[in-house]
């Protein structure tokens, strides 16, 4: 199982009206935490896409809990809980900074030739990298 | 069931690299798609937030099929298939010019008193709005 | 001198705590009201990148006046005052429903060589398709 | 003078289909750097909003010059030239990892009672705050 935390400070331009986080930009947060998953597993969605693989989102899922507010800072845990084949999921865990967990969800993302536009396996350096975690 | 079509234009901004509309600006779509719903029926989210409710998300799924570019002209249709109770479900299927369905979804909002932040049911005047439609 | 006004609805997502438009989505806003200013001349976006060129903007300017909120029709009204040379400025005045005049901007974009990365003049079909209204 | 060193990573979602950060959010970036300023002086934004103040952008300005890409990190510098009257103006710098200046620009912010809406002076433990660093 992979397991990586990343800190993200509620901005300005990302409350509504209500006072809130606007609820379609915790798909934005989930977005971040995946990259920096990536970045602790020493790669990155770059060396994917310079490899000429595409990773687009097929499934997305929140549920919304407590709402957040502008400057709260908060933890979006990212979690990979099984190897990937042809998809990859994705679970979240978005954190208050005292602990509260505030919203979940889960996002799969399919690996596509860049060439081709068609669903492929990941690299297998990928799957090197992912194996050591599970 | 109510049925709403509100055609929306996918902007440049709301492109990424991969040259897509990005992921997460299907829920924005989705809340304008609700926006001229409620417009339709002769009412609007400003309407319920005066007479003192508050409508949060408090789930969202999109499923995504094709990818949308740039300048693509897209037809969000919205569909309540049932009367609200403390709860209000609406789903969302995105279609391309030619009539392509590109994306499905759904969320979730709760009505909720702004005055003590809790659950509550919808107006009468809002369910007398929705009932002649089913 | 070329002027087309394009209707834009602000988006719940749209506006911030302050219950207003945040400010740095006129920028997209222009960005829209540009792509409908093409549109109207009979031209797009796409055919110019598809021609081989890209127009970054270069310089962005907005004066805020009054505020826009949730729900708003607002007018963007885009201005071209002169003929592009290697740069092509823009013009921008955002308008309330009833006519008040609530911000103003402008942008200038550079026309570069998607091969070359370099500044190069507009192609020749483009010129012509403006000269006209000059 | 005040000056506050913010580093900000590009997401996916900023992107725009020419593979750049979209212009436009570098106005959010501006505002995040803004925020980070407040905090590093030991206030917030919040305090003022709090305080019964509100600091509506009331000019922006944009110069572009290099691009920046999916990933990036940047340094986003805001510096504060002089003490604010009803007005304060921010500066902007925006660096690419190895220190090249790729971005610089400007906002005006109004301080406004929440009271009446009219434009006011700052409150004097907000002065009181920034004198030290003139």
């Amino acid at each position: 199982m992979i397991t990586c935390d990343t800190e993200i400070r509620v901005r300005y331009g990302e409350t509504d009206k209500m006072g809130f986080l606007y609820h379609a930009r915790y798909l934005d947060y989930y977005d971040v935490a995946r990259s920096e998953t990536f970045r602790r597993l020493g790669t990155t969605n770059l060396a994917l896409e310079n490899d000429g693989f595409r990773l687009p989102v097929i499934e997305a899922r929140v549920n919304y809990g407590q709402p957040a507010r502008y400057d709260d800072l908060l933890t979006v845990r990212c979690i990979v809980r099984e190897m990937p084949g042809v998809r990859m999921r994705f679970d979240y865990e978005v954190y208050r900074e005292h602990g509260e967990r505030i919203n979940t969800g889960h996002t799969v993302l399919a690996f596509m030739s860049a060439a081709t536009s068609k669903a492929c396996r990941p690299p297998q350096w990928f799957l090197d990298i992912l194996k050591v975690c599970f």
